[in-house]
């Protein structure tokens, strides 16, 4: 027997076979594959996290504060909708939140519900926290309906109902009633996970808006996409303190450095700044989803920073056919489709060129 | 029923009624509590960290290396031993590594088995990733010998072992007898937390010298302590390539931020200037030591940055009378006993000041 054999034997058996999560991390020039912000942090802000940063090195010797109590109340801040900084708890990326989410009201003989094609992590954390996971589906149409989410919710009887709003991977905002009809029918969590909420097109409400009257509602967050910070790994959800009570009891302590609380204050600092290429993105997105209607393809409405697309053929030979080209798109399991990040104006001309060449 | 009831009659029922890990955050001059290295980070280190950090910011917009490749490659070769980076993973603290190894090797219907009085996160890993916990204890001398071990690894069969060396909260290095027999004995992991080894007297081995022999032997480190980047959240582990394969089931995509890969490496880049810092240390526990035995206290052999120590009496009133003087140590739950962290010259002046006056 090989020691990777040995070892592998003594994985948990609910991850033997398993392949880690991968997005290709390929050097390709245009890449449109993980939604990230296209654009590059300003000068203007580059200075102030700069020195934001520099100011916490000399003392990284002692630990970080551990319940980052002046991040919160900038988040809260920044959240409007009346939140106070006790509602506001924060981790490395939205990822880790929603693990501590389901290590809190998860866990074995308990079931998270979800409704794919969603969110791919979701899955990978209910198996990481030895969660049951159950899919739903969704319509044909990728839509999802207060009746299929209610009978979905009565079934199953989850702990814990994820939902995705704007969508990823279809990128389609859902209606609040969903929302409310999922909250009247479960008794347990119900986790919206807004990642994309900034770009939403406009009219369209956060749940955050459904919180004063729903203690058991979360709604999860990112500085990933809007606010272009998907290196520094800042997320956070909003809910009721007692939801982040819970939380803290599977937190780890000092899970979140002393120089990603600086940095991320640094940013909130100067929000108009980093939220000025939302709409230049909203533009671009908007663009692509014209020009590819144009084109006679099948679309999803999107209220987020990527678009959906059927490709009018196998997408597997259209994804290579674009990086071939030099666009990095993702393939995201689902046949005949593919999404695409919307970014600057000259990756939105590769990409539409490269789908024309192709 | 209030909210509070609520969301907590929703909580897994293991952890229904906990309260969350926490050292007390006090503001007091001399703070000897949470075994932090006393030392700034020096002005050429700040520098270099400053530098590094900021060349990162433009690309904020971007996820950072998923696999931290130039991290792992520099801890390796800090760390010596002959090991090659694809030994070495890092993430936001060992604590973090640890919960990984729990959540990949341990789950439902597994237990993971600890001699306490030792780290006190083990247990609380064991509970946030729904593991069985067993704590066979120690002699009353907190020593651990290797027919202990054994009996209890033959009695509980454990998914995993967790070793402390130097252990915490005692301060003593582990002879790696035990750590052999332990290995010979279990069909599972042995993971040995050195977050201390640094510290270690004169002579005494790390378990690093039994990897290459052992491919079932895990050795956990962190930056925390020796490095005094407690602040910069960065643990790691080292073990055979198949156990990392094995962590990645598990570990968050993008888990560890390019502001922490950036300042880790330049920190690293001064190893030397930074555990210029350990001699010091190492004469102030040892002072503590020799001093507290002169009193007539019963003192643990440390090869750690801190000391435990028998205070003659209630240990909550001479942890208080500390306090009243401005000396914060570490009520660790032991009837009698107090855990002090050495520090700089100044700060064991007040604490064994502090200790003749109460």
């Amino acid at each position: 027997m090989t020691v990777a054999d040995e070892i592998q034997g003594l994985l948990r058996p609910g991850l033997r076979g398993l392949s880690p999560y991968g997005a290709p991390q390929l050097d390709v020039a245009v890449r449109l594959n993980t939604n990230e912000n296209s654009y590059s942090v300003p000068d203007e802000v580059v200075r102030a996290v700069a020195t934001a940063l520099t100011s916490e090195i000399a003392d990284l010797n002692r630990y970080p504060d551990r319940d980052a109590v002046k991040l919160r109340a900038d988040l809260a801040a920044y959240l409007g909708h009346g939140i106070d900084a006790e509602w506001v708890y924060a981790a490395n990326g939205s990822n880790e939140v929603q693990q501590q989410l389901l290590q809190a009201f998860g866990g074995p003989d308990r079931v998270v519900l979800g409704f794919g094609p969603a969110y791919s992590m979701h899955p990978l954390l209910a198996v990481g926290t030895a969660t049951g996971w159950v899919d739903a589906g969704r319509g044909d149409d990728f839509g999802l309906t207060a009746a299929h989410a209610v009978d979905a919710v009565r079934e199953h009887r989850p702990a814990l109902t994820m939902l995705c709003s704007p969508n990823n991977p279809t990128g389609t905002a859902l209606d609040l009633d969903v929302v409310r009809a999922v909250l009247a029918a479960t008794e347990g969590l119900v986790v919206v996970d807004e990642a994309y909420a900034e770009f939403a097109r406009p009219g369209t409400p956060s749940a955050l808006s459904l919180l004063a009257e729903h203690p058991r509602l979360v709604v999860t967050r990112t500085m990933s996409k809007a606010f272009a910070f998907a290196g520094a790994r800042v997320g956070y959800l909003v809910a009721h303190p007692a939801v982040i009570d819970a939380v803290q009891l599977v937190r780890l302590p000092y899970h979140l450095s002393a120089l990603t609380q600086a940095a991320a204050r640094a940013a909130l600092a100067h929000t108009p700044v980093l939220l000025a290429t939302v709409e230049a993105i909203k533009q671009q997105r908007d663009r692509i989803v014209a020009t590819l209607r144009e084109r006679g393809l099948r679309v999803a409405d999107s209220d987020a920073n990527f678009v959906l697309f059927e490709t009018g053929g196998d997408q597997q030979a259209v994804w290579r056919a674009l990086l071939e080209r030099g666009v990095l798109v993702r393939d995201v399991g689902l046949k005949g489709w593919l999404r695409v990040t919307a970014g600057t104006p000259a990756e939105t001309d590769a990409f539409l060129t490269a789908m024309e060449q192709q």
